[in-house]
Formats: structure tokens, sequence, C-alpha cells
């Protein structure tokens, strides 16, 4: 079974834009067991999109087609894929009325120029545009399935799941499965390091590394003929064993980002969090409060970038930044200390270092980071050397603080 | 000239991952007045690949093959690349030395399996890659020209510049200059209703606009057949058009974002400033933050979740929170007040919301938020309605607090 995806567009042949629409239809069709075999990316010209449709017709047993389908001149997918097939365009009447009545809810007359929106291919079934204008369709020509649809995600999706993906359910092979296992403190290299014994060999069970800096994710996939507890068994399986290997490291193994899990945990526990913050510049808490509901246990932070700050509102001693520096463990523990105190919080959580391009010296580099937590167990201080550019030092140093704290809080849930 | 990018790789099939380097590729070939024709995805495999560098070979005048160049099994971008020519492959000596010389430097032997790497398509000029093993590949058949380049970008990017760029110089057909205009305060559709008078006739001027929430780019590109002076004329000349239209509502037009243009603004007026967060949670701090220099005149941030954090923090009365609420025009004012004062600062930003999905009310839904700027001029508050998701509207509302400032320092700008 050969699929082939093929986005049409002028705008997504500039340095500007890419076809994203592509990793949607390709979940969805691998959700049914089936594999995309090609992705193509035309713009609107004419000569271009006619042999691009006519060699797809020739090689794909299914081809779907997206964008193109507007009111204007430079939209021509449709009367260039009618070409293509060798098929008239039909007008109907009773698209064009939807149309209209679309414009008359918003109480303007329907532009001219949306009437050719009305035409479909000779012998296509037309679906309904929920959030616009242009209708999708879906016909058949000797072997190949053609689906047109718009080009804008927020129409092509709903049309897609309510119209083309029942229709595509008589080629479901089997049941596909997923899992992201989501892990930090350890570099790409390290992750493949330890679970390279674990890659499996049937296509039916994948496994994909994607990485960034400070955090690595494990995408698995799983595909049985059988049903979907065969497949999933196969993937817990596959997770159980990777999570033999790198243990604590993985974080999360449902999707859920760091400051989600740290979040959880805390709510969870009933106990509340408080931050100061100085490379990090805030994104600890920006982090922190991404997650609805954060109010429950976040009672505030400091972004403390000068030393009058930390002295002021931490209780940094003077005395201890002109001896020690700002960018110290002498530092970052009465950052992580004062914090917790001045917000009466069960949980203080510090970050200083040198977030770069400037500031570094040969003795404290650009990168340099110390991370603290206080809690009542005590402190806890890191030091660490980021690699990367500013917002990518920043970036690991909240990571490492979150992860700081994720780790207490699940040593003190393993316990209870 | 026809040109087609072909991105090879089975993980760019799947639903994690696009093609971006030919967004790079892109940028780099219009620099020469050259468009792209197609751009094509296929995974690892043979027939499929076979298939589209044949078809390509019929149609492209330049051919920009990237990915399986690499030392496993899974590569085989070189072997099927020679198929299709009709050409072998020859073992080249000094290329495998390079190779062996660069795991040496590492202190490992180099795995036999990077012995395939040293093969090159017969005919084909090899270029070196200075940050992986997989050296590129040049060659004409023909009247294609086939490039074959790694794809990891830090090995493709480099080697192009070095390599590639200089002999796809002789079809230069002009010069490209490019220009973005970023604007906030208005929706896509009011900038498209100033601008759509604007948009230029000419395949020579372009005009792109790419929207996000808080934020609108113009995209401008130019080219002239006769030199760059033209082509800036030309752009220069519709950039100055669409600045009459949308007047203050651009905030740059030299690429720089939002918190770059108010850090430079500050640093040249030698002012400095405090934030107060809410909704934003540090996002706003985190922004101005991520501008390199901002120590120079950013002081410290307050990230008052809590009503207790909003009292002793910033001087907000606690009365006051209980007659209007924590979300108000009053706290707002009270906030940014408060935190100028604390600070010691020249401008006090402050923004307090409800960024949801949880918290709204039928009298303050979900979006409201107030953003607050208070100097020696007097205090600002804006009320503003943000749709989105909770970072949407989180983003929004830093971007508001940001360009309340920006014109505020702009007015001064001018007045000096």
């Amino acid at each position: 079974m050969k699929i082939e995806i093929l986005a049409v567009g002028s705008e997504l042949l500039t340095p500007f834009f890419l076809d994203t629409n592509s990793l949607y239809l390709t979940q969805r069709l691998n959700d049914l067991g089936l594999d995309v075999s090609k992705k193509i990316v035309v713009g609107d010209d004419r000569d271009n999109l006619l042999n691009c449709i006519q060699a797809a017709l020739a090689e794909a047993d299914l081809l779907l087609i997206m964008g193109g389908l507007g009111p204007t001149g430079d939209d021509i997918t449709r009367d260039v894929c009618a070409e293509a097939l060798g098929k008239k365009l039909v007008f109907r009447e009773d698209i064009l009325q939807k149309i209209e009545e679309r414009f008359k809810r918003r109480g303007r007359d329907m532009p001219l120029s949306n009437t050719k929106q009305a035409y479909i291919i000779e012998g296509a079934e037309a679906f309904e545009n929920k959030n616009g204008t242009a209708p999708g369709q879906w016909l058949v020509q000797g072997q190949t399935r053609v689906v047109l649809l718009p080009g804008p995600p927020r129409e092509l999706k709903p049309m897609f799941e309510a119209g083309i993906w029942p229709k595509l359910q008589e080629w479901q092979k089997g049941t596909m499965v997923r899992k992201t296992l989501k892990i930090t403190g350890l570099t790409e290299s390290e992750v493949e390091g330890c679970i390279s014994g674990l890659y499996p060999a049937s296509r039916d069970l994948r496994l994909t590394i994607l990485a960034s800096p400070g955090q690595i994710e494990i995408h698995l996939t799983s595909f049985a003929t059988e049903d979907w507890g065969v497949a999933e068994l196969k993937i817990e399986s596959l997770a159980l064993e990777i999570g033999r290997q790198l243990e604590d490291h993985i974080f999360s193994s449902s999707g859920e980002e760091l400051e989600a899990v740290v979040g959880r945990l805390l709510g969870e526990q009933k106990r509340t969090l408080a931050t100061a913050e100085s490379c990090t510049g805030g994104l600890l808490a920006a982090r922190i409060t991404n997650v609805p509901g954060s109010s429950e246990y976040f009672l505030e932070g400091f972004i403390t970038y000068s030393n009058r700050a930390k002295n002021l509102r931490l209780d940094v001693p003077l005395e201890l930044i002109t001896s020690h520096g700002a960018v110290s463990y002498e530092a970052a523990r009465a950052m992580a200390e004062g914090v917790r105190a001045k917000a009466e919080a069960d949980f203080g959580l510090a970050v200083t270092g040198i977030a770069g391009p400037t500031g570094g010296t040969p003795e404290k580099p650009v990168g340099l980071v110390y991370t603290a937590l206080a809690w009542d167990g005590g402190v806890d201080v890191e030091k660490n050397l980021f690699l990367g550019q500013r917002e990518q030092v920043k970036f690991q140093s909240s990571q490492k603080a979150l992860d700081m704290l994720r780790r207490v809080l699940q040593k003190t849930e393993r316990m209870s």
C-alpha cells in the first residue's frame, strides 16, 4: 500500500513555511498501521502540479493532496487535479448555498470569486468544511484513492477526522500504540549507549530518539495485526527494559513535561514552592506556571538579577557575594535558603550562573551554573557546565533545577 | 531553471520530524535569485528512492539530495544515486585517510562500517565534511547538476557554504534583498486590511504574511537583475508605504524581537526596568533577560502569584485586592507603582490576569489581562482580552506589556 502526501502552495517553497499538516496526517495514518511512502511540496504552478499529480496517480494507492482550494486565482489544485484525472468539474448548487450561508451568518455577501469553490471533480464525493469555504473531495481512479483537502490546519483536521478517517478504516491492518519516554540528566550518546542492545528487530516495534539540549525523548510505536492488547504488551515490555537501563533518568512515560511532573507531585504531597533566579531570568518560574493549576503550589518567585536584589529580597549577605561571587556554590545555597524562608515555602529552588555570550572568565566560563534546592531535609547544590547558546543554557539550567526537585519529591513518594 | 530538493530518511516520514534543511537551502538559493520548484521526502527504501532520483534527473537542472550518507546499513543514498545515474562507485584512499584521522583525533579506531563513506560516484567531485565523516559530492549528468549532502544541519550547512555555494554563483540571475517588518497590537486581518492595496504585482517583489498570536511578520523579498541598489530601493520603497499604513504598530524592521528593541532603547536612554508578574509567571522577565547584556538595565523581577506576595513584595494593599480583586485595573496599577518603588527602577512593568484554562468567571473571563507601566510620567493601565490557550495568553500578555514600554521609550527618543 503506497501512500503519498502532496502539499500545494508557493509559500511552502519559501524559507519561511514548512508543511506541518503532513505530521498530523502521518500520525493518523500510522494509527491504522499505514505508512507514508513519500511527501511532496509543489508551488501554485500548473505544469509542475500537473506533473506531480500524474506521477503520483501512477504510483500511489492513496494520494492526499492539500492546499490550493481557495477562491483566488492562485488556487489551481481543483482544476489541475481534474485535468490530471481527465475529468470535468461539475457545479454543485447545494455547495454554493452552504458557502453563501456561511457568509450570510457573518453578515456579508459572498464574493463572486468563491463561486469556483462549488465545483467538484466529476464522480467525487464532497465533504463539508465546517471552518472554511473550500469543500474536501474524495474519488477513486483506477486503484488510486485521491483526496483533496483544504490547506489551513483548522479546516483540514476536522474534515479529515469526520470524513476521510472513517473511509480509511477498511485498510486498517491492525492497531498501533505509542509511548514516549522523556529523559534528562544524560546526553544523547549516553542514552544510546544504555539502550543500544534494545533496538527492536521487528518493523512492528519501532524506537526513535529525539534529542535537544537538556531533554531526550524516546518514541516507541508498536503495531499488531492481532489486537490492541498485543501491541500494548509489546510496547510495555520494551519500555520496561529501557526503564531498567535508564532508571530514574526517565522522568515521564506518559507525555508529561518535567514541570507538569513536578507540579503533580507537589500537588499530591500538598507542598509549596518558591523560586529565586539569576541567569534563568524568570524562565524557571515561567515553566512552573505553564502548568494549569500551578497557583495551588507555586507561591512566588524572585528574579534577583542585581546583587542588591539578591541581598534585599533573599538575604544573601553582600560579603558572601564579594568573597565568593554571585555565581558560586555559596550564593546558590544562600539564594535557595533565602527564598524558602522569605516565601515560607516547603521548597526553595535557586539558579545562578553565566548564560553568556559575555560575562565568562577562565575560572567561571559561560555555561557555569549552580542550581540549589532547600527543603526540610537540607540543601542540595549542584555545579553544572552547560553547552550552547544563551537560551539553551537558560533552558538546561531550569531543567536541572526542576529535576533536582523531582528527585526529592519522588523519593518522598516512594517512602510514603 | 528547475531546482528540486530531495530529503532522504525514514525518520522524516514519521509524525516526529520535519525536513528543516530545505528552509536553509531555499534561503541561500533565493539569495541568488533562484527558486525551488519542488521538495520531496522519501524513506531509506531502495525502490522508492531510485524512482524519485530517476524522475528528478529527467526534470531538474539542479538536484540537491540530502541524508542517507551515513555508515549504517540504512544509509543507501550513495549506492542508489550511483545506480540511478548508471555509474560505479570508486574508492578514494585520500577520503578514507581523512575519516580515519578524524577518529584518531578523538582517540578511537575507525569502525569498519565507515569504509563505505570513502566511495564516491564515478566522475563526482568530493567535498570535505568538517563536522562529520560523510563527504559531499557534486556531479553533472546531461543537463542536471546533482549534489549529495549529509543530513545533519551542522554538517550540511558549512559544506554547502564552502563547497556548493561558490559553484552555484554562475547561475546567479541578480541580487535578492530581504526585509522583515514585525508588528504587534493588530490582528492578521487588520494588517491585511491596511496593506491590501500594496501587494506587489511583480514576481520580483514579494510580500508574505506570517501571523501568530501577538505578533504578525511581513516578509518582503526583492529581486533585481541589475544590482543590489535597485533591489534595495524597491524593497525600501515598499517598506515605506507599508510603514505609512501601519505606523508605529511596526516595532522592528531589522529582525529584532520586541524584547531586543525595548532592551536597546533602555540601554540607549540609560534607564532601568523592574517587573511584577502574576499570570505571566516569569515569562515577561524571561523574555527581557533573553537579550544578551540585559543585566545593564534589568534590575529585578517579582512573580507575585499569591496575594500575600503581592502585598509583602509590592505593597499592594490587601484591602485593594479584597475590594477589586487581584485581576483588576487597580491591582495592576498598584503592582506597577509598587515594583518601580521597591526596585528603585525608572520603569515598573506589571501584568495580572487570568491565563486559564480555569479561574474564569462571567465578569472576569479567561484571557482578561491588565498590563500596567509606571514611570516618572505617570501610570498607564490597559485592559486586554486575549484569545487562545494558557501559553498563548501568557505570550500575548508579555507582548502587550513590552509594547507599552516600547511606545513610551520611542516617544522619549523622538522628543530628545
